[in-house]
């Protein structure tokens, strides 16, 4: 993995306490994404460099476009005019309206935890398998995203994450915007036609409740985060059948739903 | 300030190292805010709890929506239904369909750095003050947020922010979601009819393209972020005369942009 990967030089005034150096430093790389589904504008997204094959399978395919690798005829990427042009095999452009409810239906939104998007309530699916990890495991998955992440850290300008099972992590990806991350890691399984409902989620970021959303979509039991959760998303994942741990860092985690899941407690 | 406040105890399992023990800790509370627009159904947001009136006044304001706050007729907010009602003086849903552009089309992205939303054209605006400050005054800014964060600190959940000037911080506010603390801070200086042209922003979390717009549409000079700037966020900055901080931690800073604002270097 090359650290400068996805980075561009700028021109930089650091000052430490009375030091003053004019230099440049590598500062990741933030572009502008339009989807084009079937010849018609779909959305724009913001990400990190690299990876939008994976990135453009993935949301179509937590935003319930598509259901599986079949449903794509083509895409087609250009990365300097910043377009992507995606044919579906039903070329329906109904699924796009229901993506607009994303941004203007509030379904049903009354509840503690209730969806509030049209979207999620056809997406989201309770998570139910018989995947179980130990502490230990967990404490490892930890500590492996933390050294994948140690050479892109020098930009500072990420979230990273992996999908990991039987003690490694098989797939990493890392962005600016945090749903990215779940984004490209989904649609490189989808891609490789890689189960997910064995393996588990380990980010750097918190967990709100977008993420758990994401998460059930991809039908993967576990996310281990470094950082913390919010009400919503527990919520959320108490009725998902997600099993969420935060703060895992170092020794120390906390598990918050689902513990069923983390043998020997 | 109540440290415990926006926040709600949920049941937790932690584990450190061998040690394992069954408790409750507070979690920041993720609420789903729908705004209502002269009737009609706008967004919904993702927010912590607390400053919802700031929130959507900010958010309007950002949006283009209302340009004052005399272009307000009324806010109804209903915090135990998670629905917010306003209604605008000219009673015009003319501005809704500005705002659905944001989502549908992208207007000219092109360029390196491109306005990608429509509506961002109308509403982002080239800083243009006098507003000068020194090393020192940033390294203290930064100090000052890290000291208001830390009692919120134990639930890890929020991003702080904070508008200040000759030496203090004057306003400061948290969120779950990174915009929505710019969205409150702008919003409560529109309430207070404070100008902002001689403040400046900190700021805990990264600067991407999508803050750097927020503060320009502020019309705030500079930003002094604890973390790190996305390229597309620095040629926005350039652009927009937004003078851009990064890294701003202890005796340390790195100056990106528009350093004719910084004295003494």
């Amino acid at each position: 993995m090359d650290a400068l990967k996805g980075t561009a030089n700028y021109p930089v005034i650091k000052v430490r306490g009375q030091e003053i150096e004019k230099t440049e430093e590598p500062v990741i790389e933030e572009i502008p994404l339009t989807i084009y589904l079937n010849g018609k504008e779909l959305v724009t997204m913001l990400a990190a460099a690299g990876e939008e094959n994976y990135l453009v399978i993935g949301f179509l395919a937590t935003e319930g476009i598509i259901q599986k690798m079949d449903d794509i005829k083509s895409i087609d990427i250009n990365i300097a005019q910043g377009v992507i042009y995606v044919t579906t095999a039903s070329g329906e452009v109904a699924a796009e309206k229901m993506f607009l409810k994303r941004y203007l239906t509030a379904c049903c939104g009354k509840g503690r935890s209730a969806f509030y998007f049209a979207n999620d309530v056809l997406t989201a699916k309770i998570v139910n398998t018989d995947l179980r990890i130990t502490p230990g495991e967990i404490i490892r998955y930890s500590e492996l995203l933390e050294a994948m992440s140690e050479t892109f850290r020098l930009t500072g300008g990420v979230h990273g994450g992996a999908m990991a099972a039987e003690g490694k992590l098989i797939y990493w990806s890392q962005d600016v915007g945090r749903h990215n991350v779940f984004d490209k890691l989904y649609g490189r399984c989808l891609l490789d036609g890689i189960s997910t409902h064995n393996k588990v989620l380990v980010f750097s970021g918190r967990v709100s409740s977008e993420i758990v959303l994401k998460v059930s979509k991809m039908n993967i039991p576990i996310i281990i985060a470094r950082s913390a959760p919010t009400t919503l998303a527990l919520d959320m994942a108490e009725e998902l059948g997600v099993t969420v741990i935060g703060f895992a860092r170092g020794e120390r985690l906390n598990i918050y739903t689902h513990s069923e899941r983390i043998a020997g407690l």
